[in-house]
């Protein structure tokens, strides 16, 4: 390595184009921290001919692979085209070819990061994917070195720009789900297909991320349970706030005794808890550790410039360890063994909402229902509804394992006085007596 | 270096023994993380007979600091002894002796960082103070590392408990100012003395280290201007309230074209802003980047463990750096000369209560003097008080100068109709419409 550390990108779409800003503009920076200059040699772009939002001279770009993947003179390339086997078959080469890799990524990571990480490692490269999670919040960082001789015992995340604007418009201002999907998609919050956000796909890759790091264990894609926001009516949201209640969807990962419990699933999290400020295109990852106690970090989920900043916090610390020779140093191996918690070794406190006959004896059926699971109720809320001479019925129970909860679900489908099982959510936290 | 790294402690109080408890209870995973042993080898207290909150064998404790400075087989010092010009010399002669040193100690980084770091460096060794700001929150590094490539222009900050907690109270509970001390003491959340809490002195070291590696320029302790909680009244809390705004202690630190503001003051802070809903005792940091627009790290701002698991990642940063050979290496020189703003140069929103006769023509007479120095208002609230033939007015201004803001608070003390002005604030956000 000479005085220069060439970076070659893959992809120049928003990510790529604020990446090129900023080591523009944080050259001499650059050369503060780095003791070096850093240039961006050369860009796989897939058109030449196309108008870019950047300032870059045509002779930078190119649609052959190899002039970034092959060239000695890049050190470093970053992945910003996305997709996922292209993007894979490109790392691997980087790797062969020594090069150290940082990608914005989170499909790739998720689904290949330990066999990426362990190519690099055994090739000696750096394998960085910051902007994987949670766009411009340092939060990888956060836990692998600020939290380092800590033991982080849960992770809960709001890490879906999208599902939490949608979800903020229809708490604040009443909106349906289709109306808030649709005003988000018209502001650029939500894309055309939003399929992975509001399925809670998208969220579940970067839950398998942050779980491995924090835990230090291997968490797969297909370990995350997950539901998505599409289904939640407005009435829940409104029972959420009578009861205190904001309705998150939550990235929980919990690990204990080695034992794994991570989904992502629409919660409702109490307005104590500091995720429930959340609003809009923000993410926040909260950090439950057993020595720091809970630790949030707050900040932008996505956009050009704040996942550029990411990326380049990891160009920055693969050009610490060249220039160190300390390259592909990264931990590969896990410290623990995981097994997934059964319904039986999960916990929680879960709202339901119903309909049943309005008639007596009714509530006192379904009270009996819960007792005899040793489910004890929290609050409750009954609102005759004359016309249908039917009642409506809320619930929120006290801790209870999953599996005595989906024994209750079944047991309410199977009472003759519930006319139907509206909703039914997982709560977190306490709300003020 | 062999394969121990070996800590000596200077301190054995909470956070101290917190060190030691980590250390014990991590081993493992600092073996794999950083391929060596690490072992607390000796501690310096002041009673070798006194009970401790940590089980320690007795031979590890010493009254000399020479065991611990001079010992040669000890690579890294922590100082958690507090204190200002004792725990100077005793860092110094650390290093003299090329040991690294990691420090909680705020006081003593506000005053003589740059110093310490600069003679740290000319012996190649290592300084690090992360648990110095906001206890457990991973901030500095953040800072440093996860947005290294961002140009940071604004720094806001609840950097102590004690007072966020004591105005939790009062805004919570309506408790006046002296009942609310009173309850932070009992419970351990403020100390007999409470001065350098409550008189914002803590905040405001907290606030210059912070500035220093934020905007990379040399801030002095007393650049900061400081105005503490003691004067705060429980009204003042309650038109916030009814306008929109949480009272706040925020250390606020803004640099622009190489000009400076930094002061810490209560400050009216918009409910939508994300600080306005950190409550008790936690700490919380907002960083405003070029790149990466608004984030915010959460926390506990001080505690036991809390306070050693900075003190340990900094550890932990320190024995890399020896197994790399690159020790020393923290940046020192500052990128950018600063000047101070004046009050012609520093803008702001601004609340003032104040008392006037009650009678025809006097809200007009306060209106003109406002109008003539350029100040329009953006919430004004006057309530009558019939029995005083008073009226109370309290207003919010749009953005301007603090020169012309002092100017009409100089204006209304003179204006005949004015009784008294009771209070002003900063204002900090925009409530919603």
């Amino acid at each position: 390595m000479g005085n220069n550390v060439s970076i070659g990108l893959l992809g120049l779409g928003v990510v790529g184009s604020g990446v090129i800003k900023l080591v523009e503009e944080h050259q001499e920076k650059l050369i503060h921290q780095l003791g070096c200059d850093v240039q961006v040699k050369s860009v796989l772009v897939r058109d030449l001919e196309k108008t870019r939002g950047v300032a870059i001279d045509q002779s930078f770009l190119t649609t052959n692979p190899d002039d970034v993947l092959n060239d000695p003179e890049i050190d470093i390339v970053v992945e910003v085209m996305g997709g996922i086997d292209l993007a894979r078959e490109y790392i691997l080469k980087a790797f062969a070819a020594k090069k150290h890799v940082v990608t914005a990524n989170k499909d790739l990571v998720a689904l290949y990061g330990p066999e990426l990480q362990e190519v690099a490692s055994r090739n000696k490269c750096d394998f960085y994917y910051e902007a994987s999670v949670a766009g411009g919040i340092p939060i990888l960082r956060g836990i692998v070195d600020g939290l380092a001789s800590d033991r982080i015992q849960q992770v809960m995340g709001i890490v879906n720009g999208t599902t939490n604007y949608i979800l903020t418009k229809m708490n604040t201002e009443g909106l349906s789900y289709d109306t808030a999907l649709k005003q988000a998609q018209e502001l650029g919050f939500a894309e055309a297909d939003p399929t992975a956000d509001v399925e809670g796909l998208d969220a579940a890759r970067k839950m398998a991320i942050l779980g491995r790091l924090s835990f230090s264990t291997d968490v797969d894609l297909e370990d995350v349970e997950v539901s998505g926001i599409t289904n939640i009516e407005i009435e829940d949201l409104e029972y959420g706030k009578q009861l205190g209640y904001t309705m998150k969807l939550i990235g929980f990962a919990n690990f204990d005794n080695q034992q794994l419990e991570i989904n992502v699933q629409p919660t409702l999290l109490s307005n104590n808890h500091p995720l429930s400020d959340v609003k809009n295109e923000y993410n926040a990852v909260y950090v439950y550790g057993k020595a720091v106690g809970e630790t949030m970090f707050y900040g932008p989920g996505a956009g050009s410039l704040p996942t550029a900043t990411a990326i380049m916090s990891d160009v920055i610390a693969a050009i610490k360890n060249m220039r160190l020779g300390v390259s592909g140093n990264q931990f590969v191996e896990y410290h623990f063994k995981k097994v997934l918690k059964t319904p039986e070794q999960r916990f929680g406190q879960y709202y339901v909402r119903l309909h049943a006959k309005d008639e007596v004896g009714v509530f006192s059926s379904i009270s009996t229902l819960f007792n005899d699971l040793n489910i004890s109720f929290k609050r409750i809320l009954q609102n005759p509804n004359k016309k249908a001479e039917t009642a409506e019925i809320v619930v929120v129970t006290h801790q209870t394992s999953l599996e005595n909860f989906q024994k209750a679900l079944e047991n309410l489908n199977e009472l003759q006085a519930v006319l139907e099982v509206n909703s039914y959510y997982k709560v977190e936290g306490d709300v003020a007596k």
